[in-house]
């Protein structure tokens, strides 16, 4: 045996040295690719799959492969030991940094099971499975097939009556003579009514899977969870095809409202998309539509009227009314939904025409209603929503910020998929310290957090004032200005980027991001404002959305986007509509809370508020005119001078 | 003007002279012609509807008639006065008589709307519609349409929680626009929920319409109710095309159960019934599938299942158990049923295989379980069924009569069809001293009510003895007995009868009436015993089914079908499956109850009560072999002996 194996990682093709017995995903560290390990490497995830093409490694479960796949190579990486010089190909869905873990980034605290334990509440899915051995009828116990059903299912479900649909009770004697009287019942919560949607033969509890779901404007994300144990097994997400009808919310409901079939382009739009990744998940664990029984849905008030079919268009016409916000359990095949044929769709309510229920399940997820201290819920998209609450108030309202933080409309965004700029450092201002990029991917584009940053930095560095503008003058062998165009700042050369084209960050670009980060901060002052309040008030502010954990905090704040106040007040919450709508999935008890949480949210609507306009002015600046309103800032810059 | 004027009426050829001024209604009583008449002449059932054809009428509104009808001739008898000659067509579903008439009859005390005041509840139908005037959308206010449909209805219903389908949500912004926010909600009930079953623009609350259903082995019978007062407006029946599939039961569970065909065709072939009702009565009424939003359906547990598809084959074979007999409410829709596209089917709840829903109804209309004294209600039809109870107890059993009661399966047996003979009266054993049928039509059969009469009088005089045997020596006359072939007694001689063939009641009739009494009267002995009660424990004995009033008592007790109490205890109370179905229909009350009364209600299996076969062969002879337990027969007996 040599003394080092040589380990190749492809399509990468980084190399490295290790000593025999190490594991790959030790290797996979080694060489610096970020793969999924949720378990950290106890091999029981089974997320950190790789393909072994050369070579042969030891060890390795086969639980989570078929034979044919072992043949081929496939193995846990945290389970194969590398004992001779190796090609290791790792999958896409492997690789840490894809779509899925950003834009659903999951803050375990929030949403993993625990979480319910810390709430007092025990594992109770909307939709639950359980198994019964019904004493067969006789002269002497002659009550109907559902009677003799509903009565063993009355003593493990608390409710105060069953409903059965038809097609179900047609099937009910035949499947429960199949199951030779042992069936297993599939009931799906409505209120005080428990539906018992299907009943199935035998005992299949342990199939019983949910599909988590956050429709954004932007992206979509899945989980799948486990409804038996409360585990999140896998996740992915995808661009919403909607774009293909306009990148904002705005105009797809002008799209819909046009033509019935504007309205069923946008609707089997996203049902495609959630479809597709359904059928990914499924894929990849190897399991069948009929074993997901429930998808908890959140999304903007916009995205679950598309979804829904339901008319939008008076979503976007003052007053902003939207055809429904707390909407029953619904059929997921009525809806168009791919999963058990008598599955449910769960949504979670909406508050109004631009609070939608991706808010309401961040509020309820980040745990801001119930407390006493009042917070502050800032969540970053192509609108900024703010919610200012705790357990006797809340307040929310929506700024329509433009999509500048998701990367659409400047010159060189993009959404943070792989090759997005998601950090950076100027050490002066023609000289970048370091850039970092989503994947490690040669750099594409730039993405929100890469704007925060860039901004930040260019500022600091004197590229751009707090007006914004750039000054060519100050970095001449990056800023680029013909006679009637607009100054560009060179972040990446061509030569050196992966679309061999420069990126760049032109002052429209700055304008755009200067006019997003004004309407966010202008609005978290309105609100405070109308509840007297100052931010010193507010205990802590949570930041979530697209960013996930990835802002730039000190950034943010430089940029005046989010407020000056320590770093120990401000707290990532991550994707916190997943996290609200795996909550319901998991809990009765959560999802009638989330229900109570936007019926006691009040919606503050700034289009009507005097003091909004003057505010937005006030927050056109870096960080704002009021530099008193940023102090920690206003000693840096300070300090910066007297350097 | 000539002093009397003719009236002849059509297609009768009957001819009546009457003074001028008096109505056309007088006219018919004059003619012995029995016409629908429930205001008794005050012009405003509009059930005495007729068509004068030569002549003119004076008086009579247009309230019920088209302008185009009126020019026809069409008038109410009530109210139109014979000032001239006239010919007057007097059409089938104005003549009493009719199938609806005698297989729907009701005992108002049971029905009308003054029931509910009896009972101390409020008209509260199944489905109610609420027109309400919501306050249009603003900024101030920017509820989803949904939330503001559900505000308002809020303070009209009492209820846990609104439900609606997505079809519904999908329209709701459109409509609530359409009625400029001025609509009528068409809500339904579902225990603790209410479903918003459909929202209209405007205002249609005056246009609630429910069909009440019976569904029987034999008769299917609707009515027509008004929810917005209760009342019946009309009334329609036809004889079961499941006949078609078999006479009884059994063989068209039998059917259903060889393959998916059979069982469709039953299906079918009830739908189609209950829908032709349904459109005769739209049409009568001028009203539309949109106005009817509820039916409300009894009938035996095995009418039932074939109606909504469910298998009954189980409801058949030990241990006689029913797919379901409590079941939520469904959309007609659905199981096939021409109303409102969003009206909704509720089933009255069964007991047992043999005790269905118009068993259930029967009690709850009855007041037995409600009420302290111990009463008996017996229901003759296919089956006979006895309940037992008050409203601490209720037992009931099912005895397998046959259909010798509904006129099946014996040779001059007909339904309770124009034709029918349904009393008659022996002078001696040859002489028959009064006959009458059913519409006064010429005899053409003998329907169960003329059975009860005709044994009773062929004992009386003799012509059969206690054991049912037929002594031609008694009616040399009248009684046939071929050398191998069994007696028969000729009734009406064929040139006397409607179809010129002899109506007869051969040996094998008799037998058939003698088990049917037997077994029915056994299981009133059987159930008395195991509740440990004599017949003078039981305050009140009510008779239901198909016999509707037309029971001869007297004579049911001299065959020893019913036992033999003093009249006074002794009550009809008409065709209670549909006073069942009504009252439930008009108040979620009685629906409720009606639910509890099912739940209630202990189901006895004669066949494994070991007294039952000893009974019933007690029981097979005219009246009992036990005379003591027939006093006023057995007094009667004597003073004929010693006359």
């Amino acid at each position: 045996m040599s003394e080092t194996c040589k380990v190749t990682f492809v399509p990468d093709e980084i190399a490295v040295e290790v000593s025999p017995g190490t594991t790959i995903l030790a290797a996979l560290k080694e060489a610096r690719i970020q793969v999924n390990s949720l378990c950290g490497g106890d091999g029981v995830c089974g997320r950190c799959g790789v393909i072994v093409r050369e070579g042969k490694a030891a060890g390795g479960s086969t639980e989570f492969f078929t034979r044919e796949e072992i043949r081929q190579g496939h193995i846990l990486a945290c389970e194969g030991r590398i004992e001779a010089d190796l090609v290791v190909e790792v999958p896409s869905e492997t690789r840490l940094g894809g779509l899925a873990d950003r834009a659903g980034a999951e803050v375990p605290e929030l949403t993993d099971v625990s979480h319910l334990a810390r709430r007092g509440l025990a594992l109770a899915p909307l939709v639950r499975k359980t198994y019964l051995e019904l004493p067969p009828p006789s002269l002497e116990d002659n009550q109907s097939d559902l009677q003799r059903l509903e009565h063993a299912l009355g003593r493990a479900i608390d409710t105060e009556g069953f409903q059965m649909g038809l097609k179900v009770t047609r099937r009910l004697p035949v499947v429960v003579r199949e199951g030779d009287w042992k069936v297993t019942a599939v009931t799906s919560y409505r209120g005080p009514l428990t539906e018992i949607a299907d009943v199935e033969p035998g005992d299949t509890t342990k199939r019983n899977m949910c599909v988590v779901v956050d429709i954004g404007t932007t992206t979509v994300v899945c989980h799948l969870v486990d409804l038996c144990d409360g585990q999140t097994l896998g996740r992915a997400g995808k661009y919403n095809s909607q774009a293909a009808y306009g990148a904002d919310i705005i105009r797809r409901i002008i799209h819909a409202s046009q033509s019935p079939q504007g309205q069923d382009g946008l609707r089997r739009a996203i049902l495609n998309d959630i479809n597709e990744l359904i059928g990914e998940l499924l894929t990849r664990y190897r399991l069948s539509p009929h074993d997901v029984t429930l998808i908890s849905a959140a999304g903007n008030t916009a995205m679950i009227h598309l979804l829904l079919g339901l008319p939008a268009e008076n979503v976007r016409k003052e007053p902003y009314v939207g055809a429904a916000y707390a909407l029953p359990p619904m059929r997921a095949a009525e809806v168009g939904l791919h999963i058990h044929p008598r599955g449910l769709l769960y949504c979670l309510p909406c508050v109004a025409g631009f609070v939608g229920a991706d808010i309401v399940a961040g509020i309820y997820a980040s745990g801001m209603a119930a407390g006493e201290e009042v917070r502050m819920l800032i969540d970053i998209g192509t609108n900024g929503e703010i919610v200012i609450g705790n357990r006797d108030f809340l307040m929310c309202a929506s700024a329509s910020a433009g999509p500048a933080f998701e990367g659409a409309e400047c010159s060189g965004g993009m959404h943070a998929a792989a090759g997005a700029i998601d950090h950076i450092k100027l050490l002066s201002p023609e000289r970048v310290l370091s850039c970092s990029t989503i994947g490690s991917a040669p750099p594409v584009g730039i993405c929100g957090t890469g704007y925060v940053d860039l901004i930040a930095e260019m500022l600091k560095v004197g590229v751009i004032d707090k007006t914004g503008r750039i000054h060519p003058d100050v970095a001449p062998s990056r800023v680029r200005q013909a006679d009637s165009e607009e100054a560009e700042y060179v972040v990446v050369s061509g030569d050196q980027a992966g679309g061999g084209r420069d990126i760049t960050i032109t002052q429209g670009d700055v304008n755009n991001i200067l006019r997003a980060k004004g309407a966010i901060y202008a609005a978290q002052r309105v609100l405070l404002d109308a509840l007297d309040l100052g931010p010193d008030d507010v205990a802590e502010i949570m930041v979530a959305g697209a960013f996930g954990n990835f802002l730039n905090i000190e950034n943010a704040v430089r940029i005046g986007l989010l407020p000056d106040v320590d770093a120990d007040r401000m707290r990532f919450v991550g994707n916190t509509s997943l996290a609200g709508a795996k909550l319901a999935a998991l809990s009765e008890r959560c999802y009638r809370e989330i229900f109570d949480v936007a019926a006691r949210t009040t919606y503050f609507e700034l289009s009507t508020a005097p003091t909004f306009m003057d505010q937005f002015v006030s927050a056109c600046f870096f960080p704002h005119t009021d530099l008193e309103l940023f102090p920690s800032v206003m000693a840096e810059m300070k300090a910066a001078g007297d350097s």
